[in-house]
Order: structure tokens, then sequence, then C-alpha cells
């Protein structure tokens, strides 16, 4: 058979293979799930998870910390505000969280690039956060040159919809600057959406302010969605509340999100930790409802397991796909968009472990009905790593998701009756009618993998998928090219940077 | 945090380290799933597969090539025979099928270790079928001491439940021969339930008269799962016939598996690919019921894609998934075990690739409600190789499925309100009644990969997922011991293929 078959691809083979090989600047559409969700919890389970949420936030309550403002705010909304400890009445919490948009759109400068963030839509963005790169040489502290690198090889890959935020920090870049030109890389090296600054309330507002010049004015359009971490167990803090207020304020998305480490900030049961990840959101949710009625927001949960051996976080674990499947469910039922999943794993290296984990937690993402995934690539080590090869291993696997997302066609067409019939009883299908019209489009194949014949493969080196994806990095990067921006707003992008960075102190980095 | 559950670890961290590195005899119990089914396909498209392959069988047939008696017992069951060409008149099949069990015991010489294949449960097994075999010093044709050894890490791997069959192929024994030396080791080597000779109709009452021994008779039990291939498409070749039509009188189980390449031996698309599995299976299961109703029967699917740029078959294809998931939704609805998944993957070592692919089938096997999943572990390249690293990374990796089968405990233990409430916001759990209660067993935890310091892992090498599974290979054989086997029904097992192989020439390797 697989001889039958390579001599039948002689005829076109060159040009299939060239076309193949280039360049793609196109992004896939955004996905839109034609699958059922995979509901792993029953009812009565939720809804004795629901429950016990409501009573976490009555009886232990959340706390604001350093937020008198937020204080204050929960006291006009009718809760019991103790020093700063705000304890909700049964069902404050979801009352406010209803004024959230089940779905928004955020736009980009590419208008075929916005993506519509909840409902049955999944958005896919690049790893969020690591102070270290990894590339064939080794692992060294990132710079702002390894940001851009990051965002090209983004904007390079038609399966990522999003540009992300923090792909890297540039540790190069004082911390109070560097976030004007992380913005800048997503705003002049790709046409893609992205995420705005947290680490700091003016930093938020340095953001909108860009995006304002980008946008030619927001007039209330998101044009960002940014990541709130919860300071897990029911913790609040004001940098991020700060940043939340601005954001919110400005009709920008947030992802509330609770940061756990199931054993250390959560209870080392999956119901449990639920518990408190859906009491963490919902407080979140519904304080920024308080700021602005309406305002987008994102249920969400990024949640691991500790290894009692090390101390170590987990990823790919079944705990932490049940906690997906589970949070997502309780997303939907509170009707918000839900982030969560990505290629998470806790290996040094993107080897076999740093798969297996990734796409256990890419799996479990699709079908726990994921509307936004971070760190969908490029994720390793736990999140202290950025890394070049795994970035293109997983945005290679990111089109499965595409593809799974889509179901199975039972059209007259795709029932093939008749290509049964045209072959029948010991024939073979390479050449039949059916075949010929569909073999181009009917099966994913990856950009990256190795499908080469034995001979072939060891002849080129007997590479392994690591090596296979740093030749692709340097032909992404050889290959990308701006997108095009009006060089009067990126003029205007530079005076405000050059002028803001000149207003402020260089910060220990 | 990391560094608090360092401190706290130090107490009793010695005893437990050497807890888990004790050399793990035990295999866990077979996997009841209290998990839902993930339905990828709604009930519309189902019936209207179900009707295209009533359609197949009624129009386009099967043939039963070279194999007389198999037309008869179809002319007498109401087919329609035109030369080796069978028809079946609409429901015929699925009526021949009823009645086969829907579950059924496989026993095993060690008790303990009988599985139950069908309704919840979920059978694992390794490989099967490889010529090659890989280590550390690369890839060469597979022998008996390389059979034997795999048998041993599957006695050692407490995820396994099953010995398998054929998990190499043992080139220097000679073909007709090979079949007794591979029964051997797996009544032998270990005390888990295996499978049986599939290659001669003659090897296949070989195998029945060796389980005869080892059982003390079979007295209608079912002590071997053997495979069935068919030769898609619609074709059942009498070598195979033969074996069914062995193992069915004796009420041995068969896997009835299409064996196919999507686009060579089925259509191009999902829909016609289920709908040709279905009717080989029905015809497959229909005519086991013809041999011997009520004989025990499993539906299988082995089912992949080309890629038609180099011919080669793929894996962890989203293609695949979803006739995984289909296949299992249309065998619930006939009533019959399931055999998919598996860690299938194209690559040809044990790399990242590898553990995506094998991910993406064991993930979507485990939601498909896969009841025997045959090449749990150990698969490499296209089923060309067996290879002893990944089948230790592959069968660490099973024990997700076994936790993930179990679902959510959504007890009033597991729902830790009180566990909450201790340690309020902005605490930490570590150290919590609950945690120090549920420590131990609340996460899942690999046997194999890496969740150590960065800088410990740095200091043992900076090693791989290869490398730490090698180190595994190794520490597993250094461990394995036979588990005790009667004296005298050892002397009489010889005795048998010691006289049988006596009156067989020498085949040609």
């Amino acid at each position: 058979m697989a001889e039958t078959a390579r001599r039948r691809r002689s005829g076109g083979g060159a040009a299939r293979r060239a076309a193949r090989t280039t360049t793609q600047v196109e992004t896939a559409a955004t996905i839109l799930r034609n699958i059922p969700d995979f509901d792993l919890l029953n009812d009565e389970a939720l809804e004795i998870i629901e429950a016990n949420a409501e009573t976490v936030l009555a009886e232990v309550g959340v706390a604001f910390v350093e937020n008198p403002a937020a204080l204050a705010r929960w006291r006009d909304a009718g809760a019991d505000v103790q020093g700063e400890t705000v304890r909700l009445p049964r069902g404050l919490a979801r009352k406010l969280c209803s004024s959230a948009p089940k779905s928004f759109t955020q736009i980009a400068r590419n208008p075929d690039r916005a993506v519509e963030i909840g409902g049955r839509n999944l958005v896919l963005a690049p790893v969020y956060g690591p102070p270290f790169v990894r590339d064939g040489g080794g692992r060294r502290y990132a710079t702002m040159a390894d940001f851009e690198t990051f965002v090209k090889l983004g904007h390079m890959s038609p399966w990522l919809h999003h540009s992300g935020g923090t792909v890297c920090e540039p540790t190069d870049i004082p911390v109070n600057k560097r976030h004007f030109d992380m913005l800048m890389a997503h705003m002049t090296l790709t046409d893609k959406p992205f995420m705005g600054s947290v680490t700091e309330p003016s930093r938020a507002r340095d953001s909108v302010e860009m995006c304002e010049i980008l946008f030619g004015g927001l007039k209330d359009r998101t044009a960002m969605v940014s990541l709130i971490n919860i300071n897990s167990p029911l913790t609040f803090d004001s940098i991020m509340m700060g940043a939340l207020e601005t954001y919110a304020t400005a009709n920008q998305a947030c992802i509330i999100s609770p940061f756990i480490v199931g054993g250390a900030m959560a209870p080392v049961s999956v119901a449990g930790t639920l518990t408190q990840v859906l009491a963490e959101v919902m407080a979140g949710v519904a304080y920024s409802q308080l700021v602005r009625p309406g305002a987008p927001v994102i249920f969400g949960a990024f949640v691991t397991s500790i290894d009692m051996n090390s101390g170590a976080p987990t990823f790919g674990t079944p705990e932490a796909a049940q906690i997906t499947y589970g949070a997502g469910q309780l997303a939907r039922r509170l009707g918000l968009p839900y982030r969560s999943g990505g290629a998470f794993c806790g290996s040094k290296l993107p080897d076999a472990q740093a798969a297996y984990e990734s796409a256990n937690s890419l799996n479990a993402g699709l079908l726990a009905g994921v509307n936004f995934m971070l760190h969908a690539c490029g994720w390793l080590e736990g999140g202290l790593v950025a890394d070049f090869e795994k970035f293109v291993m997983d945005a290679d696997q990111l089109g499965i998701l595409h593809k799974m997302a889509q179901g199975v066609a039972v059209t007259d067409e795709s029932q093939a009756l008749d290509a049964i019939r045209e072959v029948g009883p010991g024939g073979h299908y390479l050449g039949c009618a059916h075949t010929q019209t569909h073999y181009e489009n009917a099966f994913w194949r990856s950009g990256l993998l190795d499908y080469k014949p034995f001979e072939t493969w060891a002849e080129e080196g007997a590479r392994d998928t690591r090596a296979l994806a740093s030749a692709k990095v340097e032909a992404m990067l050889a290959a990308y090219e701006a997108p095009a921006l009006d060089p009067a707003i990126r003029d205007e992008l530079r005076d405000y940077v050059v002028r803001r960075k000149s207003e402020m102190p260089d910060a220990h980095i």
C-alpha cells in the first residue's frame, strides 16, 4: 500500500510539496466548536460545589488588601466588610456576575483578526510570564530581543489567533519601563490581538493610552484582554485590583484567574479546589461589575497540583484535567467566557515528558469548552521558561484542536457510499474518485512532524522533534515580514513611549 | 511556597521516598470508568452511518476468501452468496451480533488478574506486532530475548492489566514455531492474561491446547483474547477466519478488527470510514456467532489515516480521534465490548512527536469508552518498532487513565469546606489537617517523569525523558522476579512444545 501511495503521488507531488512549504502568514479563523463539551461532573456535584462556594463567600469571605475604595464599593453593594475581609451574602456575587457579557469581541488592528471570546469560540494565545528562555543552547534570562522573536513566531503561526502578553519577561529592560517595549512589539510586529500590562495600575493606564493611539480612539471597544491573577486563597491584592479597575473602567477585558497550585493554595482535593476557584472567580467578576457593570471579563482557572515529594508544581496530571473540565462546567453555568488549558508541562526540556504533559492539557482544554487558552504554546518548566522549539512544536499541535473542533461532517459527500461501492471488497481507495476529490484537505497534516520513510529520515540525520523544531524556528524567522502599519501611528506610539519613559527613573531590574 | 513544601517534608521524606521506590509488582485493578463517555456524534449522524453500513452489507457485500465452509454457513443463515461475495439482507448481521456477550471474563493464572472485558471496564495491553525493537543503541530486528524482556517489563508495570500477544516478532525463531515460545513466555514469565496466535488455524489450536495445560482444562472458560484483523476493505481471508473459527469454537475471545489506513483501505472521510468499519465488524462478529452463538468477541477499530505526501500512516491525528470516538458510540449501540486506542505514533524515536501523538491517542481512547486497549504502551514508528524506553514511558502515562477514570469524588471529605475555613484568605494549605490526611494519595504521581528542582536535575546530568526511561528499564529488569508456577505444569508445557516442534520442519523465517 505504501508503495502504491508513493508511486501515485509522483505526478503532482512536487507541486503539492511546494504548496505546503510556502510561507504561511495566514491565520486560521477562530475555532468555533461544533462538538459537545465533555461534562465530567453531574448536575448534583455541580450544585454542591456551587452551594459550597456561596458558603465560602458568606462565611469565610475574601480579602481585598490595601484597597479602601474596593471595600467601600463592597459595603455599598451590601457585603459585610470587617477590616479587609469581605463577606458576601449568599447569591450576591452570582447576581452581580450576571451583568458581565456572555461573549465579547476583542478588536485587532487587522480587522480579520478580531476575536470573539465566549460562546462556542476557542481563541489560542501563547505562553505568558516566563523569566527564562531556552533554545538549543540552553536556558538563560529572557531579553527584549527574545520577546520580539516570540512575537514574530506567533505572528507566523497559522493556528494561533492571539499574540498574547508577556510572552517572556524582557529582563534587560527596567521593570517600570518594559511594558512599553512589550506593547510596541505586539503593536508593530504583528497585527493579531494582544494583552495589556497588569503589574501596576499606571501601566494598565499606559496600555490603554497606547491602544487609543493604535486604534485611533477606543470608543469603548475592547482592544485588550489582560490577566488578573487572584492571590489564592481568597485574596485580591491592590496592584492586580488596581489594574482591573483601570481596565474595567475603560471596557477592556480581564481574565479573573485564581492561580492555584493545589495542595498549597487550595485544598488537596478536586472538589475542594473547584469550590475555591468558583468562590474566587465569582468575587473577582462581581467586583469588576461593581466597577463597571457590563465590563467584559473571563472566568479563569489556572490550576495545577503540587508534587508532595519535591514541592514542585506538576502539569498534565489527571487532577489538573478534572479541574479544567469541572471549572468549564461551572463557567458555563455562570454564563461567562472561560479561560483555562494550555500546553502545560513541568519538564525542563522540550522532550517526551513535555509533550505528554502538554498534549494532556491541550486535549482537556479543548473538550472542557475553554474559550480563551493562554499558554497554548511555548510553555516549559512549569512556566519558568519560554522555549523557542516548544513554541513551534505546540503551535503545530494546535492545528489538531482546530480540526477536532470542526466535528464530523455527515453529508452525502462525506458518507462516501459511492466510493465504497466503487472500490468494493479487496480494492483500494487511493485512486477512486472520492479520494481524488478530497485527499488534499481530508486529513490534518502537521507542518513540523516527521512522516518520512525511515531511510530518508536516517539520511537526513535521524532528527528528533527538537531538531525539526529548531530548523522550523529558523525558517519561520527567515520568512517573517512585519505587517504594514501606518507610519504616522508608529511615530505617535514611539513618541508616546519616549515621553513616558523620560518621565520615570530607572527602576531596579 | 516551594521552600515551605521542601522544609515540611524533611520529617518523613526519606520514608516516603523509600516507600515510593519499592519495586512495584502489584497491578492496579481493572479500570472501572466512573466518568461519562465523550459522545462526539449525535444520534442522527449515528443512525445515518448505521443505515449506510446495512446498505454496504446488502449491496456491496463482503468477501470470504478461500473458505467454502464459511460461504455455506452464510448461505444457511440467509445471506446471498455469489462466488466468494456474501451479501447480507438488511438487519441480518445486527441480529446475529445480538447473541454475542456484552461483557465477558478473561481468566488469568493469577485469579486476581482476571479481567472483565466490556461494560464500563478498560483493560490495558501492550504493543502488538512490531518486527523491530529499539533501545538506546538504535533499531534492530526483534529476537525472542527481546520478547521476553517486554513480557517482564509488562509484568512489572503496575498500570498494565494484560501481557498482550506478539509484543514483538521474535524473528530469530522460525515462523511456524515462534508461537510456542511466545506463549511460553506469557505463561511462565508473568501471571497476567495474554493473547493467542492467529497466524495459522493450527497455531490457534496449539494456543488452545497450551491453555488447556496451563489452566488444567478450560471448560469453556475464556483464557485468551486474540486479534483477528479484517483485510479491509470488506475482505475476510481464510487464515484469520480459520483462527477465528478455532477460537470461537473453543469459546475463546476474538477482537474483530478492521485494519484501516484511511484513504487507502477506507474512504478518505471519517463518516465513510466509520460506515465501512461498522459493516466489517458486524459481518465479522455475525460470522463468529454463526460458528458458535455466544462466543465472546470485541468490536475492534484500528484506524489511522494516510499522509498523502509520503504514503505513511499517521497517528495521533484529529481524524483518528474522531473515528475512535465514533466507533465507540457504534460499538455501544451494538452492545459489544470495544477495542481501540493505544499509544500510537509515527515517530521513529521516543521523542516529543511520539509523546504528543501517543497522548492524543490515549486520551481519546479513554474518553471514547474503549474496553480493551491494545498497544497501550511501547508502540513506535507506526507499529514497526517496539521500543523499550517508550514502553515504560507510555506505561507510566497509563496511571493517568486509571486516575481520570475514577472521576471526581464529591463527598463531605473531598469538598474540604473545613479546610477552606481553617486556612482562610491568604493562608496556605500545606499544613492543614485535610492536607495532612490526604496528601499521600490525593494526586497521581508519575513513577518516571522529572519533578526535581532545576539544580538537582542539572547536577544529575540534565536527563531527558529517554534517559530517565532507559534507567527505569534497567531498574525494572533488575527487580524482576518470575511469578511462581507449578513445576509440573511448566514441565507439561515444555514437553508439549518440544513434541509439537519436533513434528514440524523449520519454515523459512
